[in-house]
């Protein structure tokens, strides 16, 4: 099974969603997380709105920081480059701030309310 | 080591934190995620309340998402079965919603303060 | 590459963000997360404010999580090791609370705007 991790921009988080639904991939977790890539968080400077209780999260030494969206679903080996495409391709906009998905090995998956352990705990 | 994070309902977070430190583990990270499985959170349905803070967070296209807790530790090897059971134990109850655990790959840990690694870093 | 994610001091985040941005690892995630270790979250009892939200996020039975900042990021492997010292040449002061650091494997990230992947997509 592979963790696939979204940091995406929090107004794809519904198209994201409705994307793997349809692909067979209903379950997630969403948190709201703060980050930047390699440019620094430039897209707060155009007007990116963010919200006070985030602000007090992150924010440190002028630098800036932009909300994001942070997706963790967990799949398959055998489906996850179809989700990484479906992720990719609701997401990709070509402007700066797209987001980075990353995939981490996970060992196993257990369902709390029936005891189902592997592949059948997740889908 | 592993990773252990658990996805469970919030009024489980007191009893699996009692059980876990009774087991010989106190140490954790909880977050407030939303989140779903494959019955696209029906338990919304029923009753449960979600805080605005987390609606703004994470509901879209009319999919219902429910707030959950995510308890995060990490164990030595031998210890991950025994946790996982202490955290099935406590968090079982049949009905759809008692959530998931999913089981990842360490490679080290770091107490700060020491400079301990491995398996002194957690215990 | 490995993910690394340093459980720290709120007070600390600035000043690890500009360690880590002057040893060119300028991208992050950063959330807000209660934690104890096995101390069992003493500090708390001298004098650590807990914001309302967070307490009702993880308070249970009586014991005592602290707020603490979780910074998440992912390096090539030949980097995981000068960003861990960098973690805690800042954030070790010889007090209880200095937090934690794991380290775990990933096995591929993906820049979203321009389908890199590997270490291209996170450097």
């Amino acid at each position: 099974m592979k963790e696939i991790i979204a940091i995406i921009r929090p107004k794809k988080v519904g198209a994201t969603k409705e994307a793997l639904d349809a692909l067979g991939f209903p379950s997630f977790m969403a948190m709201a997380v703060l980050g930047r890539g390699h440019q620094r968080g430039i897209a707060a400077e155009i007007g990116c709105e963010i919200p006070e209780h985030l602000l007090a999260q992150g924010r440190s030494g002028g630098m800036k920081y932009i909300p994001k969206r942070m997706l963790t679903l967990v799949v398959p080996d055998a489906n996850a480059d179809e989700v990484v495409r479906t992720i990719i391709a609701v997401n990709q906009t070509a402007q700066i701030g797209d987001g980075k998905i990353f995939i981490s090995p996970v060992d196993d998956a257990l369902r709390v309310r029936t005891d189902e352990t592997g592949e059948s705990a997740i889908l």
